[in-house]
């Protein structure tokens, strides 16, 4: 089998821990039984030797597995790494996702998006990553009694990502670290009246509303001045056509919405002034992963 | 000319300040141009002499009146007061959306709704029941530059509101004081989350995960336990066939929404369990307010 988990850019500024979306820049795994178990890397993280002996995703598949079956079987796995990691672009959600949606294809169970989603949260107990790589297009996300529920909708195929990926990368935990452990009431009534406005923009289409929608309170511009370049990728972006400029994730990447006709010059544009950082212009993914046997 | 503005529940749980809906329950009020000032008021606040000699609808009228066309004529103002006064109703914004929304009228200008909507923020600085108040329906809102950005949905007429209103007022302003001036970052995400949510239930017409969308962390209970009979309303809507139980903006009055086919009973129950309050079954209004000539 090969499974294909696709790339999320969460919190969508004002959504912290909530909201997402998925990119078309994809994960691949394949996996075979056979007798001895082997890894192969292609992509990113294929020069790290600690991946081959200690894989998360691989420890996952194998945890769930044993969990459905009780078997405990050897596979060849051959990974081809597109997401690059700690660049806040949801590359360990893609692999939790991955892990459990194909260990419940291999064992034989029904792979059912809501139960693979609920076990991701055991391994990752924020939802806005997992889910839109659970579902796909964007997502709202609550959690309650340890069960994700989502409100998911398509997104138009004339909006795309216009995606900027720094040179460093920002460590999640480090950068939780940054924010506050308090918010006053105007900084949370900002933060959940944006994050319900453009939850509803995105629903209807409403896609030029986006910018003022996606105003944030709480994390983002607090995580920014680590790499206070990003303050000029928004600058930029909003200067040409971007719809909505927001930190993906805890950083270190930006994500740009922009109408399809806008998407090529504002790449160029973002690749001149910042020649150290790589810019992707990504289609939305409004599928989540997929399987092919 | 005659004016219809609706009663409106803000906050719905988690929308603090920003979340609303508006309610078949209206205040009306007839202006006809006369030599003599003079004022009659029907129903709410009949018996209180201080709202003929300093009534807030006829200064906001004035007001709006002067600056739109520098007049200063007199009018006649029959008053039917329909909402409750201090019961988290809305009675105070119907009184300024419909005062702003009469004076464009009969100072001859076009009524735009946004422009009402934009000069009720002066006299209330939340959109929550504004919002509804000027649109209908329920309603999504954030405020950016002394401007109110409205997502607005239809409510289907299959769902019926159950209100409970008790007999004790709760004064907004001492509510208010109950509230700590910081949350928690999980306060915080909990509220932003579920208001998302809660907003994407509702324009997706998916009624029945209103329940689990519509949890607060910020103030519901706060202000409830200052009446705690609240709590019990709650517990006894959840038990027969309320698909949403929350505070109405700051109480007393408490929003039960339900499918038509159980709001009935729903109803009954609730009077009999509390024959000191009153319980109304209200159709949504998704017009917001209403002028004839």
């Amino acid at each position: 089998m090969r499974i294909f988990t696709p790339a999320t850019s969460a919190n969508l500024g004002p959504g912290f821990d909530s909201l997402g979306l998925a990119l078309k820049l994809y994960n691949e795994v394949s996996i075979t039984e056979q007798k001895i178990s082997s890894i192969n890397i292609i992509g990113e993280g294929s020069d790290k030797i600690a991946l081959k002996k200690n894989n998360t995703f691989v420890n996952i598949f194998n945890e769930t597995i044993a969990l459905l079956n009780g078997k405990n079987l050897n596979y060849k796995f051959n990974f081809v790494n597109n997401i690059p990691f700690s660049r806040g672009l949801g590359s360990s959600s893609s692999v939790i996702v991955g892990a459990i949606a194909a260990a419940y294809h291999m064992a034989g169970f029904k792979v059912d998006r809501s139960v693979i989603l609920d076990r991701a949260l055991k391994y990752e107990n924020h939802p806005d990553n997992i889910s839109p790589a659970v579902w796909g297009g964007f997502t709202a996300n609550i959690v309650s009694n340890s069960s994700v529920y989502t409100q998911k909708c398509d997104i138009d195929p004339n909006l795309k990502a216009v995606v900027v990926i720094p040179d460093e990368p920002m460590n999640t935990k480090q950068s939780r670290g940054k924010l506050p452990l308090n918010y006053t009431m105007s900084e949370c009534v900002s933060n959940l009246s944006h994050a319900a406005y453009l939850s509803s923009c995105f629903i209807k289409k409403d896609y030029d509303n986006l910018r003022v929608a996606s105003i944030d309170m709480m994390h983002e511009e607090r995580r920014m001045s680590a790499l206070p370049e990003l303050f000029r990728v928004r600058e930029i972006a909003y200067a040409n056509g971007a719809l909505m400029s927001t930190l993906s994730g805890s950083g270190s990447s930006f994500l740009n919405l922009t109408y399809q006709d806008r998407a090529k010059n504002l790449a160029e544009i973002l690749e001149k002034e910042f020649p150290k950082f790589k810019v992707k212009i990504l289609d939305i993914d409004n599928d989540g992963f997929s399987i092919k046997s």
